[in-house]
């Protein structure tokens, strides 16, 4: 009856945290290569930029709708590949972080999809390490920690545990942190955390437009409203947060 | 007397796990153009040889001497640049995640010396990645805590809390952590963990000789020795080590 198509491949690629030259060398291949290009906006417009537009799909765009953004995207991703298309999913930062690459793999695995995982740089690391802090440092601290600022509202297991985060001693980055700031410093303030501790928000950290703030676990919520910092940002919390001032006067591109 | 030479300049560059595929843009054009490339074996072989020979330096060896490894790479960095060189200090996966960059960082702003940071893809998230397992999951896990499993000796403050990082009930994943294996997995189960938490094993991640083997908290030793797992190698542990063996059979280049 109909063609037999071959079917295609997913790669599950990430973009890094916005400079076109924090692209891996394989993304920048596969972003030429691609028939297709499923992307957000978290990628950045430089980025973006870069695929030509007849090749790229927005699936960040659709709020409402019979299917979540999520869900479309799946059954979109599953769609091309079946059309024996090689596709780009496109993601900020890596795509196992905070990022839902996870759920797209198992998607991707139940509907006999092959599929590629190309790691991109995140900004929890980057979006510090440009801004002169090392999220970890050997005088410091023996763990950092990565974790969401904005709690799934749908889950009722596995909330953040912030007095154990505190009771750690590591360095905590904090992602999609930006308007929770007050309840998640005050909850690290009250499991003990020194009010003193050093904190920085890095706001579109590598972009053209990048800013940095930094306070400390008692006044970064004012700096941030001082400061009018929105996200994307970063926000890193202890002693290294500190270190940025050490070296800001030598570090280009800070 | 002599010339005044003008000041050089100092990247401190990641070169993500070894795969020279990820290398970024950034840290691919570095290679081609500057004067002089200082690294460690870490980078792995494939990245190494795309370094000509008489550009490289190899700071990884000196293990005796009159100075420790550091203090020759510190003082080294800082002697190419005054002499006007624009150096290189490449290292494994990202410079800053337990990379000593933020040490380096510091010790340029020091000595005057401008500096940039070009981060790599750490192999902590992308050893994981490419083996199928995303170090975060929105149903399972709100935060990932990367911590070393080789304690500093001459550290008595900041020991590695292993009940704090088990109460996050978050991803732990240990860098440095071959050794030690049955050292901190015991520490987790007493900690209170479930014996039957998966783990998983990332050896040489996207090396051409990667190998990857899971168990449990429990098991997780007899298989390490079974396989004969030996460093560089990434442990992961927690509910999203699972996922491996939902996905592997479609996913490439695991
Ligand atoms: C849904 S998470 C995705 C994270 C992404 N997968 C990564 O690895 O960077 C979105 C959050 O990432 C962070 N983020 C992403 N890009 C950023 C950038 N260029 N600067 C600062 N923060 C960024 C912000 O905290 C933002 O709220
Ligand atoms: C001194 S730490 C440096 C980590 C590095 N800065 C990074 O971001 O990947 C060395 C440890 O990194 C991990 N590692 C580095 N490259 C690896 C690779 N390709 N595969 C697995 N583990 C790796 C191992 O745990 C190793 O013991």
């Amino acid at each position: 009856m109909t063609d037999q198509t071959a079917v295609g491949k997913v790669y599950l690629v990430g973009s890094g945290p916005g400079d076109p030259d924090l692209l891996t060398v394989k993304a920048r291949r596969l972003l030429d290569e691609a028939d297709v290009v499923l992307h957000d906006k978290l990628p950045g417009p430089e980025i973006l930029d870069l695929i030509p537009e007849d090749r790229r799909e927005d699936v960040g765009k659709r709020a409402g709708g019979e299917w979540t953004p999520q869900e479309y995207t799946n059954a979109r991703l599953v769609e091309l590949a079946q059309e024996g298309k090689e596709v780009v999913r496109l993601k900020g930062g890596d795509p196992t972080v905070f990022g839902r690459g996870g759920e797209e793999m198992v998607t991707l695995a139940e509907n006999e999809i092959p599929f590629e995982v190309v790691p991109g740089i995140t900004s929890a690391i980057a979006g510090p390490a440009v801004a002169g802090i090392p999220v970890t440092h050997r005088d410091h601290v023996s763990s950092v920690s990565f974790v969401t600022g904005h709690e799934d509202p749908t889950k009722d297991e596995s909330a953040v545990d912030w007095d154990a985060l505190a009771a750690t001693g590591g360095t905590i980055v904090v992602l999609m942190g930006v308007g929770k700031l007050p309840d998640y410093t005050a909850a690290l303030r009250e499991a003990g955390m020194d009010p003193e501790t050093p904190v920085a928000l890095v706001e579109r950290a590598t972009w053209p437009d990048q800013r940095v703030a930094t306070g400390t676990l008692e006044t970064i919520v004012d700096v941030r409203d001082e400061e009018g910092i929105e996200p994307p940002a970063i926000t890193v919390i202890g002693a290294v947060a500190d270190q940025r001032e050490r070296v800001v006067e030598f570090l280009e591109g800070a």
